[in-house]
């Protein structure tokens, strides 16, 4: 048991960015990756109408937000019975007590959500990091995987664990059925568990993204993680879940995990499994709700992604989700000479000279000397929640006002860090320096 | 880590009373520890209103929400600031964020609640148990204790936490000013730190009942855990609360709890915050209702305490909270007899026999073959909102037909478990039989 010392870095980093807005400072939020939309009105109603419920209730659920998750799943090729669902206060705590009932290692892919790490140490268990190949974020590279796994055992060492993200945080991106495939054979052929987090499954930038769960390949040894903080902006309402394996071996991690939860956190908010089985069951609004949500964090995702690949950097097309993690290695040099020389540098130098808040990638697990960072794009909505719901509706949300000018803050500065010594006087560089502090 | 292998025993037969109940039996439910009442209006209309709050927030909980309990504990005496307060969903993660954060052997009072020494062996930690005298449920006899910890030192244990629970589950009595002050003493002395559980202090059956918080004897070193399942009967919206000590030391475990809460739940729900800073902030209509409540809730304890001690059973007056805790053991030899020769039996004996739900005294921590049990007295107002209402307005609710039949059924069963083979031909034994199967 390993507690870490520090508060998880995104959520002190959105609190540190609240702190600085209160005195009336501009920023450009990019930090806690959370879904800044309204929440729909017929979850606000079903929540207003689920006040009532008071009671403590089943630790794995109600039956009827149980039975509407099996739902989901099995409309995702995946049949399920409520019998195999647990809901927690948030996916994270659910996660948690999983990693607390399975012994062994946890191989987590390079670079991944830094909470894996975390909960993996506050559980007592070995971090292995598998780096990932391009455009696969969330999902290691099957040789390297192979071989860390080898050169793991004959260390003495368990890996018994494997946390897949599809689609990723940080990267935005989404591996596709290919190596999905690949990795899970070889999970299986070493008979480890595999940790499917599809928090960002609702969210893909084009709806015919090709999406294979790992509860398709390996059945019997793949828990799926889910939840409603990010497809329907609910991360303040602690909704998560997870869909066990049917079999004798599912059953019993999902009895101890039940177990776990009932010494942990007892049971999730009764008026807020009311919403769930309300929201997992689908019906046309929240659909279409969902569906707009996606098209929204697809078209702010990709504008970032043009501001960012329009200065000396790296950043793969963000494929689902609300991210994009640009590298800027190829401006080195030039950063070296501002005395940026690794990801901690590259983040306070956004936060203190531009006002723009954003993760190094040091906190996913990458080097400490790499320039890459995670912006989270879904921050860019509006201040308020009219704002919000017109971006939704909007088009081409990226072109409104407020979300350009917020991207052009963002380009504007990697433009101005990134080039040589030679200044700006465009408009560009003027509002630039509005955030200059 | 010791995961537990099982549900928490009190929620595990909530289920199966609920199940049984929906098969349409008849029980006497006094199992689980939920305060059977409905939500005040005013709370249902906070709720419906803070239903547009989506943002995960400040991990240790929103400032409104930290000021309000802040608010709370100074006063009663215990001067706070806001920065003093961690929220978490329940007081039960919040606890065990505790128990994580701090190292050393934990001492529980026995008996004592279950889910502390579950949690304390989830954290990895070992349970010490101490006696408790009589009519000081929750506190551990002062002799006793220093005598454990001076043997517990003398094998190379590491005494460190001291769990203390005032008023207390299961026994519902309240330890007086002066063996809290003299447990303080000693736990000072031996650089302990204490966690006083007080989610049961605004359940006093006399108002006027003398109430020190280890917080004002030992101030340096108390962890004060409260929230509002108990007192509201908000168990089912899960709003907990830890109030640390000022100063570098209480500053330092806060800062390592809200790191651990950052990695197990992130944030208290956040419509659920602003009903605490509603709530905590005393309103004269919540005030009204938590008097209301404590009244019913002691007129009902003491009724079944009436009961139980109609029959061959020792069980000490209730003082606070919704538990009376009896004691079969005078009946020993009858019990026997009947093949009840400890806990598991005699809470096996009145479901199966009876319908009669209750908790044997094994669970928290009190021999196995004892004859004790944990009657839940909470669940008896009624079977709806309106019974509830009713019960909460009565001025002698223990009358009421809906209570007394079902409080009739205890004393019956009790009546014919413990008299000689002696068949009972009265009305309250026709009444009884109904729930036999
Ligand atoms: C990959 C991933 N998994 C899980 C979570 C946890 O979300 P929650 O606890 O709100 O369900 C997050 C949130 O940032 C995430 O990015
Ligand atoms: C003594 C005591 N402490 C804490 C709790 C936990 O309650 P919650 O997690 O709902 O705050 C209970 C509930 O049964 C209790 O009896």
């Amino acid at each position: 048991m390993e507690p870490p010392q520090r508060i998880s870095p995104n959520l002190a980093l959105e609190e540190y960015v609240a702190h600085r807005l209160s005195m009336g400072q501009t920023m450009v939020n990019l930090g806690l990756g959370e879904a800044r939309l309204p929440v729909h009105p017929a979850l606000l109603e079903r929540l207003a109408a689920a006040a009532p419920a008071n009671s403590y209730g089943p630790v794995a659920g109600t039956e009827p937000a149980r039975r509407a998750a099996a739902g989901y799943f099995t409309r995702r090729r995946l049949p399920t019975s409520p019998t195999q669902i647990v809901m927690g206060p948030g996916s994270k705590p659910v996660l948690f007590a999983l990693l607390t009932a399975i012994r062994g290692d946890v191989i987590l892919p390079r670079p991944c959500w830094m909470s894996y790490a975390a909960q993996t140490g506050l559980a007592g268990h070995r971090a292995i990091r598998v780096p990932v190949p391009p455009r696969c974020g969330g999902v290691p590279d099957p040789v390297a995987l192979q071989e860390m796994i080898k050169d793991a055992r004959s260390r003495g060492h368990h890996p018994r664990v494997l946390v897949l993200t599809n689609p990723d945080n940080p990267t935005g991106t989404s591996a596709g059925p290919d190596i999905v495939r690949q990795v899970c054979e070889i999970a299986g052929a070493e008979d480890l568990v595999v940790i499917s987090d599809e928090i960002y499954r609702d969210i893909p930038h084009d709806p015919a993204l090709p999406q294979l769960s790992p509860a398709e390949v390996l059945p019997a040894r793949t828990v799926v993680l889910t939840g409603l903080s990010k497809s329907l902006a609910l991360g303040g309402w602690r909704i998560g879940l997870a869909r066990f394996p049917a079999g004798e071996w599912g059953r019993r991690l999902h009895d101890q995990v039940v177990a776990i939860a009932s010494e942990m956190w007892s049971s999730v908010a009764a008026p807020m499994q009311e919403v769930a089985a309300y929201a997992l069951s689908e019906p046309p609004e929240i659909v279409d709700h969902l569906e707009a949500s996606a098209r929204l964090h697809a078209s702010v995702a990709t504008a970032a992604h043009h501001a960012v690949t329009m200065v000396k950097a790296r950043c793969e097309a963000p494929q689902g989700g609300f991210y994009v993690y640009p590298d800027l290695e190829p401006a080195r040099a030039i950063l070296a000479a501002k005395g940026i020389t690794g990801a901690p540098q590259l983040e306070s130098h956004l936060l203190r000279h531009y006002g723009i808040a954003v993760l190094g990638g040091h906190h996913f697990g990458d080097r400490v000397d790499g320039l890459r960072f995670r912006a989270a794009t879904s921050q860019l909505y509006g201040a308020n929640a009219e704002e919000q719901w017109a971006a939704l509706r909007d088009p081409d949300p990226a072109s409104l006002p407020y979300v350009a000018k917020q991207l052009d803050l963002l380009r504007c500065a990697l433009i101005e860090m990134t080039e040589e010594a030679m200044p700006l006087t465009s408009a560009a560089s003027g509002s630039a320096q509005q955030v200059h502090h």
